[in-house]
C-alpha cells in the first residue's frame, strides 16, 4: 500500500476527444488509497527549489502523462509478436497461432511468457491491459497473479472456444456446459487472488461466435448477468467474421452477441470493423463499445474502423494493439497508427480512382484523439476512474523524459511537443511508471534511468 | 582510412526483392579499400573459440544486416519531425515547413541541426541518406561536411526553387539564372570538400515543378548533362501535386521533367504516387526509380503507392522516410510502414463498399521486399555498390542486438528471428555501424553499448 505524496510536474492529458491540456508545473497529490486527491499550479513565482511537502520532483525535462490502456491484448501471443504478417486471418490462426495459445497447457511456459511480457509492457505505459489469455485455467490464474505480482492492472480472460468447426480439436473446450463451468471456474480463481483490491478482475471471454457454440453463447450471457462480470471477445473484425454470422444466424454479429446477453455496460468488442449504422446505435444504447486497434486492423480486418464517425456517434472506442496481430505491443505506436490509418480512410489508396469518391472524407483523427482513445476513452469503455490526472481518478500515470525527443525551442510550443511524445515516446523514454498510486517501474526500466545513458 | 579487417558474424540480407537469405556464422572479409572480399561460413565443426585472423567476433547473439538507404530526406525539417501532421500539404509547406527552412540562412542554427540529425540517423542504422537541403549554399556545404565528418554516405542537394506563386517571397531563388548558378555552386563545393573519396556527393535538386520555373528546370536539365550529376525531385506525389503540372504543362509531371532533362539514369523521383502507366515505362526505359515513402503518403498523397506493381514491373524502388512528411525517422520502422499500407490497398478501406472492388488485390508486399527496398533496392535506385553482404559491395552494414527484440526459440525461425528485426529494432538494438570499411558507430550509441543497459 502506498503512502500519500506529492509530485511535482508538467503534465498533459486528454479530457474530451478533442482537448488537449497541458498544465505547467503542477503539484499532483495523491491519497494513501492511490487517488488523486488534487492538481494544483506550483506557485507560479517560486524559484527551482522544491517546495516543501513535494516528494518527487520530475524537473522541467520530464512530463507526466496518463498511463496508456490497452483495450485488447492477446497475453499468448506474446512470442510471436511481429511475425506472420503476411497472412490472412483464417490462415494465421490456424497456422500459428491456435499451435502456440496450446502450448500454454504448460504452466511453466506460460509462467516464462507472462515475466516476460507483463514487465515489458508496464516499461512501455501500458498502465491497464484487457488480456484474452489461453483455454487453460492455470494459465489465465497465473497472468492474473503476474499482474497483481508486477502492479499492472488489468481485466484477463480465459478463452472460452467450442465449436467443432471453428476451432481445432486440439484446442477447445470439450463441449458447451465444460466451456461455461471453466469460464465460471477462472473468473472464480482470479476474484480469489490476494493482492491489491480491484486491480486485476476477471472478464468473460468467448473468443467470437465462430469459435463458439450458441449453447456456449448462452451460458457465458448468463454467467455474465449472474455474476456482474464484465464481456469481451471479438465482433465484426473482417468480410469472413462478419459473413460468418450473417450466415449462420442471419443477424448481425452484434445481434448476435447482444441476443445470448454479452453486449451490455462496458462490454469490450474488438476490431468491430464491419459495424452496421443499427449496430452501432445498438452499441450505444447498451454502453458497450470498442476496442479499435489500428495496426492490426490493417493486416486482418479488410478496412479500416471509422474511428471519428464513431466517436462522434457517441460510441465508446479505447485502443488496442492486438498483441500479435497488431505487430507493436506499444500503446503509444498504436496512436500513431490511428492517425495514419484514420488518414488512409479519408483520403482512400487506390490512385486510380477520382479522388471524389476514392475515400470517406471527414475520416480522420489527430493524435489528440488518438491520445484520448489510449488514456480518457479506454477508460470510459471498462468503467475505470483512471485515464486523466484529475482528482477523483486513481493515479495510473508515465513520466516521460523530453530529452532524445527531438524538442526545438525554436519551433514547438505545447502542442508539438505533445505530438513529438506521442509519436516518438518508446520504452527508452519512459523513465517512471504508477499504478493505482504504487511505483510500479520495471526493473529493467530503472536500471536504465540509473545509469542515464537511455535516452540517447 | 580503414584497414583490412575480419568480422564473424550470422548475417541476413535480400539479394532481390522476394528473397531472404540468412547465413549463420560468416566471415566476412572486408579489404584495406572499405569493399567487401570475400563472405565464407565459418568452420561448421568449430567451437566456440575465435579463429585466427578474425578482428571482430559479434558472437551468437548479434547479427549483420546491411546499412540502410533513405533515399528521401528533406534535412532542414529535422526539428519538426513528427509534428504538424493534421495538415494537408498545401498548408503543411506554407504554414510550417517552408519558414523552418528559411531558418537555414542561419549557418550557426544549421550546423547545430546537422550536429543532432546525422549522429542520429547513423545510431538508427541509415547508412546512406539522399538529403534535400535548404536553398542556402552554406547550409547545404555544411550538410555534406556533416555527412564526411560523421561517415555517413550521402547525396546532397541544395533546394532550387524559384517559382513567384508556388513559393514564398522570402524563400526562394530570385530567379531562374540565379537558381542554377547557385545549385552548380553548390554541385562545385559539395564536390570540393575534403574527405573520403565517393562518400559524400552532390545531387541536382529542383524542389518540385510547382515551386520551378520552366526556366529553372531547363537550366538544372542542363546542369545535370554537363556535369553528368544525379538529379532528385518530387514527381506526382498528390492530387494537387499532379493536378498542378497537368494544368500548367498540359501533361504529366513524369513526361514533363523527363523534356526538361531531368529524367535519367539513377534520378530519384520522390513518392511518384500518381504515375501513369506511360509514366512508369518511361522511368524504366530511363533507369530512373522512386522513392517510396509510405508514411509519409499516408498523409500528403492522397493514395498508397502501388509498391508491390511498380517493382514486378521493373521500376526501380527505394524507401524513404521523407523526414518530416514521415513521422519517423528511422528506415527500419518505415518497412513497417510499407508493408501496413500496401495490405490496405490490397484490401480497401472502406468498409461501406462491397469487397470485390474495395481495394487493389495483389497489392500487398511482405517484410523480406519491404528490407529489400530499404537495402539492395535503394542501393540499385542510387547506383551504390551497396546493400548487400557480398564480395564486391562496399562495405556498409549494422550489427543488431537480438537480446531485446522478443526472440522465442520455441516458435521462431530464421524468417521469424527476421521478420522481428525489421519490425521491433531500434536505435537502442543497434550496436555498431560500418559505412565504406568504417567503423561509424556514434558516440551515443558507443555510450549506451559500454553500460550493457541499453537493450532492456
Amino acid at each position: 500500500m502506498a503512502a500519500g505524496f506529492t509530485i511535482r510536474a508538467s503534465l498533459f492529458h486528454t479530457p474530451a476527444p478533442d482537448t488537449l491540456e497541458h498544465r505547467e508545473l503542477q503539484l499532483v497529490t495523491v491519497d494513501e488509497t492511490g487517488r488523486i486527491e488534487s492538481v494544483v499550479p506550483d506557485d507560479p513565482g517560486h524559484d527551482r527549489t522544491v517546495p516543501v511537502g513535494v516528494d518527487i520532483d520530475l524537473g522541467p525535462d520530464t512530463v507526466l502523462l496518463p498511463g496508456l490502456i490497452d483495450t485488447h491484448i492477446h497475453a499468448p501471443q506474446w512470442p510471436q509478436l511481429a511475425t506472420g504478417l503476411d497472412l490472412a486471418l483464417e490462415d494465421w490462426l490456424f497456422a500459428h497461432t491456435f499451435p502456440l495459445e496450446a502450448r500454454y497447457v504448460d504452466v511453466a511456459f506460460a509462467e516464462r511468457v507472462w515475466e516476460s511480457m507483463v514487465p515489458s509492457l508496464l516499461a512501455a505505459g501500458t498502465t491497464t491491459a484487457v488480456y484474452h489469455a489461453s483455454i487453460h485455467e492455470p494459465a489465465t490464474t497465473a497472468l492474473a497473479a503476474a499482474c497483481h505480482r508486477h502492479g499492472q492492472r488489468a481485466f484477463v480472460g480465459r478463452v472460452a472456444m467450442d465449436h467443432p468447426e471453428g476451432t481445432p480439436e486440439w484446442y477447445r473446450d470439450a463441449d458447451a456446459a465444460t466451456a461455461v463451468e471453466r469460464s465460471a471456474r477462472s473468473v472464480d480463481a482470479i476474484t480469489a487472488l490476494t493482492g491489491r483490491a480491484g486491480l486485476v478482475r476477471p472478464i468473460i471471454t468467448p473468443r467470437f461466435i465462430p469459435a463458439c457454440t450458441d449453447a456456449a453463447l448462452a451460458g457465458l450471457g448468463e454467467l455474465s448477468a449472474a455474476t456482474g462480470t464484465l464481456v469481451q471477445t471479438h465482433c465484426s473484425e473482417s468480410d469472413w467474421e462478419h459473413g460468418h454470422v450473417l450466415e449462420r444466424h442471419e443477424m448481425t454479429d452484434a445481434a448476435s452477441l447482444d441476443r445470448f446477453g454479452l453486449v451490455g455496460d462496458h462490454t469490450v468488442l474488438a476490431h468491430a470493423t464491419h459495424l452496421t449504422d443499427a449496430d452501432r446505435t445498438r452499441l450505444v444504447e447498451r454502453g458497450a463499445g470498442v476496442a479499435h486497434c489500428p495496426l492490426s486492423n490493417a493486416y486482418f480486418a479488410n478496412a479500416v474502423f471509422p474511428a471519428r464517425a464513431s466517436i462522434d456517434a457517441g460510441l465508446r472506442v479505447g485502443l488496442g494493439t492486438d498483441i500479435a496481430g497488431g505487430a507493436d505491443g506499444a500503446v503509444l505506436a498504436q496512436c500513431g497508427h490511428a492517425v495514419t490509418s484514420s488518414r488512409l480512410l479519408d483520403s482512400g489508396v487506390d490512385v486510380s480512382r477520382d479522388p471524389v469518391g476514392r475515400g470517406v472524407p471527414g475520416s480522420r483523427i489527430d493524435i489528440v484523439t488518438a491520445f484520448w482513445m489510449a488514456t480518457a476513452g479506454g477508460a470510459d469503455l471498462l468503467g475505470l476512474p483512471v485515464g486523466l490526472l484529475a482528482p477523483g481518478r486513481r493515479f495510473d500515470a508515465i513520466a516521460v523524459d523530453l530529452d532524445g525527443l527531438g524538442i526545438w525551442d525554436e519551433v514547438d510550443d505545447a502542442a508539438l511537443v505533445f505530438e513529438k511524445i506521442v509519436r516518438q515516446a518508446d520504452h527508452s523514454s519512459i523513465r517512471r511508471v504508477w499504478v493505482d498510486g504504487v511505483d510500479v517501474t520495471p526493473a529493467s526500466t530503472a536500471r536504465r534511468t540509473a545509469s542515464g545513458t537511455g535516452s540517447d
